[in-house]
């Protein structure tokens, strides 16, 4: 085991702060990455303060990692020291079951390994997450990164950006489709780069009036104010698709109503009861409300890949180690445009 | 103007009793049907009673039609004098929509025309359905009834039929599928005739068991107690389908668990709202919750050929129209198996 830096956390009341955690050797399918940027996406602070019940502590959080390679196991096909990688929220899975084999491993039948407070199927440990100074991976589960990007404005994408893109990418969005992002957050934001690129006819769906400008600026072609029901009665049955980026409990039917006959709403922020939805919404016009969950490795890499032809990244507000603590109070608050990245190099000091 | 015998109510608090109703003149387009049966669809009740808020009063319920061709208008082109046809929900539409164009007038942009409780386009007058003698309805919205099938068990297929048909149908229900098929009742028993049919491996889906015989009898393969958690947990993840009949507020979540990956659970009962969707359901396994209404008139078409090729009817019994309101009761206690048809002899002596 080699040790290393890292940022966690023993216990959900208390602030993250300066630990040394265990890595494993590298084994012969193993890439080595020093860690040179970090994501802070809203799932770190609920396994921090597990809100979802199941945080084994000592947690380190961290999904969007961005780094370079600095050594590589001897089986090791695909990456060389120095290669700029990313990691998502996945290090490990069965790589045998159907999902599997259908490139989709986020949906493993044994389950997905999380990159942090998921279970080392080598060590049988706890694994650790990227708000640390390297990680150990093994190369299935990482994707390169296209040099051209700026790239600590890429590690959002390891997440925010595959848990957009992959819904636009499965139902086929395509030039002339009108497709609304509902919710202007860290998912939202990346959801209208992806659909504008993708050539739909972007609409920015959200109760904040005051978002409108900066919808816009994203890419989105307008914007629609989902409190002003004379809007949303005129845009009823209009869209081709709709991506609900809503991360909490929220009234769905508004937004059904607004699909065409025969369309789909996918969410893929709210993984809590939503508020009751009525069937008739859907019986009439043959609708569709579905999820969706982060991307395989194949459809991420994909992702990386068109955002290096489109030039995408992320918004991001880059911050030290340190200042963690009041970023996740801040990501709480929504104060954030629109994520969070952790410069390693001030954990590395 | 035409005077014809009905059955109908004047208030949602009045039992329904014998009328006389106006039908239009047959027009050049018109199909004149002297009434043979006519089935009692749970709508049938909820519209008498106005539990949809919509009714409009003198109403003639029925909308599950069998009868004989009398008259034909003089650019009528597939029907004559002696056909046996069938009419189900609609009986008019704009014909020019993109729904239209595409065969789905369940969808018509402008508003399908009920076959009770719509508008006529042609005399602006409340339409009146089934329970009656005789109907005048435009040829684009008859149907041709095979010859061979027990014709007052093919009422029901109507509504009933198609609305189970088309959902199993429009989501290419082959050989080999595993399909469940949720509550058992007028829907329900449809559901599982035609998937059975279809060649799936059928599943009934039912909280009471006292159900599991009958429900074999009409094609089950087997039977699923949804109250039975362990019954359920072994199922969990297997079904490439799910057809949800029940016909209200119902908890879905312990459904979309049985899915597997990218299926689909239709709804074509519930138009109302149900309990919370847990959101993390439909995320994990990408699966999706869709609605179906009935089905239109050309699929309507091919399922009656279905139903002749396969000797396909509903389970009925046969009731005279003066048992109607003493029919409805039994319907609201869930006791019939599965459709009550007014033998409209009843109403002509």
């Amino acid at each position: 085991m080699k040790e290393v830096k890292a940022y966690g956390t023993e216990a959900k009341d208390k602030d993250l702060e300066v630990l040394t955690i265990k890595r494993r050797e590298l084994l012969e399918n193993d890439v080595e990455i020093d860690i040179l940027y970090c994501g802070v996406c809203h799932s770190d602070i609920h396994a921090a303060k597990n809100d979802w019940g199941n945080t084994t502590y000592t947690l380190v959080p961290g999904h969007e990692i961005v780094g370079k390679v600095t050594k590589v196991g001897n089986q090791v096909k695909n990456y060389k020291k120095g290669d700029l990688v990313g990691v998502g929220c996945m290090v490990d899975s069965c790589q045998e079951c159907s999902a599997c084999k259908e490139d989709l491993e986020q949906f493993c039948e044994e389950g997905m390994v999380g990159t942090y407070n998921g279970k080392n199927k080598h060590t049988g440990k706890q694994t650790f997450g990227g708000y640390s100074t390297s990680i150990t991976v093994r190369e299935e589960f990482v994707v390169s990164v296209p040099e051209n990007l700026d790239i600590k404005a890429v590690a959002p994408l390891l997440c925010a950006g595959i848990t957009t893109f992959s819904p636009l990418n499965h139902w086929k969005i395509k030039k002339g489709d009108k497709v609304g992002v509902i919710g202007l957050g860290g998912l939202g934001h990346m959801g209208i780069k992806f659909a504008h690129a993708m050539g739909a006819e972007t609409i920015m769906i959200t109760t904040s009036p005051d978002k409108a400008e900066d919808a816009k600026r994203l890419g989105a072609d307008s914007v629609l104010i989902s409190k002003d029901k004379d809007d949303m009665k005129k845009h009823r049955g209009s869209f081709d698709f709709l991506l609900n980026t809503v991360p909490v409990k929220h009234d769905i039917n508004p937004y059904i109503q607004l699909l065409k006959r025969d369309s789909t709403m996918v969410l893929v922020g709210a993984i809590e009861p939503l508020e009751p939805m009525n069937g008739g919404n859907i019986i009439m016009g043959r609708k569709r409300v579905a999820g969706s969950l982060i991307g395989g490795i194949k459809e991420t890499q994909e992702m990386l890949d068109f955002c290096g032809e489109n030039n995408i990244v992320s918004d991001v507000e880059m911050i030290d180690i340190k200042n963690i603590n009041n970023a996740y109070k801040r990501v709480q608050n929504n104060d954030v445009k629109y994520r969070f990245v952790i410069d390693m190099e001030s954990l590395k000091k």
